[in-house]
């Protein structure tokens, strides 16, 4: 084998840029030896790293009564276990004007393995996706893997991050699969209203293209706009809605997730359409059976006092951020977040001296500060930043206290120290 | 959307028979209403539905001391948890002339999402794959999704169910990029021999091709031959070793797997090949972080005592298969399981009055003797069958006497009751 000769192995890997990879990269480009404050991350979206999020007790327990139970050491249909697609169901038609029935209830090893299964289901020669910009690089990674053609809409800061439909519209054809919203939203923080989220429904069914509804930050809202499922407008285009209970539960290391036909003209009802979808579900792991056996009891039981103290501590981190913004004259934020746990907030290389761009402003910001931000090219909009404030608010506090010592710093009109 | 005319959703099914997929319908087909006897199933590889096959305390207590310690709610990283690699790394690397890195092991969501990543990074234009007939027809379905075309090659029954490797030879070209092998077997119930290993080894060698080789029953061994891992051959061919904790610790519903590069000569630690291994890792689900955090200590607790108690009624099992099987005379056992949880038998329609292939033969048993079989049809080879034996020695008994009866019942030589 010393030619390296063996066949394959030799296929593109996709050239898309991860959240994770250029967060490793930063993380180390800190010389460890050689510092004696602690690194701060407001990089990547895991709130279990704060000791203020934490899952509640009855979720924590009712996964253990299932593993002792010893009944849910076996296999589980690969679609999901009986109960767990049927209290999902339940869980979701709460705030919809049907009812979801199980077999619309697929379950998935978290929302990353819910976008795979979309995006593969979706996937054919010359197809294409619409995806947002700023969004979230999974949807570009898998759609390379599945090799489907991404095309970018702008979501407009001006407008609350709104998705620009007259882009989607002009970029749209009889090969366009589906459009990808992601709300509450990620990066940009941003909830959307009922009638936005309506018209969004109205422009896809005009393009005869299906929504993927992104809600793996369902209910993590704290603003004006209460959080809307895009569900509710099921009935003027179908709808696979997307989610977890990482984040609001603040388990993402549990990898309990949900793909959901939440169609009630019955699109995804077609025997073939199911039988597909359900031979997808038999090469793919799934998440473990007792997991899969508390989430009845996790989404009856979880007190309502749990859901509301993790949307204050959001809500307080989050004005945290914008107040310590304004205090930084390079960096702006033209959106307050109103939801989810990352915001979005603009570089002005005018006012600074020697920094070239986002990238080149946090590798400095991450050897001179010890904090890691992601540079917003990472998910598409280059020259900005996105922090992710779900963090306890003291190191929230600090961390953007260096931030804005290296603004000032590096900025044009104050001598370096 | 009455005409039904979103874009997508379009693409052809893979016509892929699936094992669930027709146990379920002969489950179906056994008319609740009507029996007094219960349902036996000796269809499915799930040990757990039997309470003499039972995991270790050991595994159990380590998983919700991980749970309960508040440390493994988040994200692990999509390759898996360096203790978790680093601990397979060592658990594997004591059956090997050469150690394992951290780096070479994959965690996945079963031994299923192993097969997933070993197939969808081969895949590549014109490629196919090498599949043994008898097999696992998780296979032929994920080549089907991945776009890899399937050759089939025979395995022996005379010969012990040894690879044809006569027919690999002519089955392999310059596209093929790998050769699957499943040892201890499923459905066959065969342990290769290190020499037979050897051989095949040389052979894909040979041939520039990769050997996949799944070892989901790895250790399951009672016979003549001891289990070799393929990795003991890594230096003559990179090896992909996919395994899991589900068989030999009897848990298949933790999902718990990985994906193994058993290759001393460093063709997968090319930095592209890493890279594109990684990147894919980042859009598949994995488990749940305590899961993998329970793993060391898995893996470095659980008593050789407990192996030995499974590996022994594994053995009786089987015992009592062999002994039952030989007393039906349409039915014949080539070859006497030395591993793994199946064997495969064969059916002689020439004794039967209105049986008239593998299919009908397992539907009229459902219907008649509610006992639930594989015909063999399912993994590839019509007119055989494959049993389960990992099922408790009673029920066993009681299912093969009833077979018996069914096939006293439908014999040329005996009268109908």
């Amino acid at each position: 084998m010393e030619d390296g000769a063996v066949n394959g192995y030799e296929m593109d890997t996709p050239k898309n840029i991860t959240i994770k990879g250029i967060l490793s990269l930063l993380m180390e480009s800190i010389d460890n030896n050689n510092h004696s404050r602690n690194v701060i991350s407001l990089g990547m979206g895991d709130p279990t790293a704060h000791s203020c999020f934490h899952t509640t007790h009855v979720a924590q327990e009712a996964v253990v009564d299932a593993l002792q139970s010893d009944k849910f050491n076996g296999y589980a249909p690969t679609v999901g276990l009986p109960q767990t697609r049927r209290a999902i169901a339940e869980y979701l038609s709460r705030d919809l004007p049907y009812k979801l029935a199980s077999d619309d209830v697929f379950i998935t090893s978290g929302c990353t393995q819910a976008i795979d299964v979309a995006l593969a289901m979706l996937a054919r020669p010359g197809a294409n996706i619409l995806l947002p910009r700023p969004g979230f690089p999974i949807y570009e990674l898998c759609a390379a893997f599945r090799h489907l053609e991404v095309r970018h809409f702008d979501l407009l800061p001006e407008k609350g991050w709104e998705v620009d439909l007259d882009a989607v519209e002009a970029l749209a054809d009889q090969n366009t699969v589906a459009l990808v919203i992601i709300n509450p939203g990620n990066p940009c923080g941003n909830v959307y209203s009922y009638q936005h989220l309506k018209k969004i429904a109205e422009t896809a069914e005009k393009l005869k293209t299906l929504v993927i509804a992104d809600e793996v930050y369902g209910h993590l809202a704290f603003g004006r706009n209460p959080f809307v499922p895009m569900g509710v407008f099921g009935s003027i285009v179908p709808v696979l809605t997307l989610g977890s209970l990482s984040k609001r539960w603040i388990v993402p290391g549990w990898r309990l997730g949900w793909f959901v036909t939440s169609d009630p003209s019955g699109m995804f009802r077609n025997p073939k359409v199911v039988e597909r979808i359900k031979k997808y579900f038999d090469i793919l792991g799934g998440p473990a059976t007792f997991i899969q056996a508390a989430v009845p009891g996790i989404l009856e039981l979880t007190d309502e006092v749990f859901f509301k103290r993790t949307i204050n501590i959001l809500k307080q981190s989050s004005d945290i951020c914008c107040d310590r913004i304004k205090e930084i004259p390079c960096i702006s934020c033209p959106y307050k977040p109103e939801g989810s746990m990352a915001l979005m907030m603009k570089l002005n290389l005018s006012l600074l001296e020697d920094i070239s761009d986002d990238i080149d402003f946090c590798f400095k910001l991450a050897r001179e500060e010890f904090v890691i931000i992601l540079p917003g090219t990472a998910v598409g909009l280059k020259n900005w930043l996105r922090i992710t404030f779900a963090v306890d608010p003291v190191s929230l506090e600090e961390a953007l206290g260096r931030v804005k010592s290296f603004c000032l710093r590096h900025s044009k009109q104050f001598e370096r120290y």
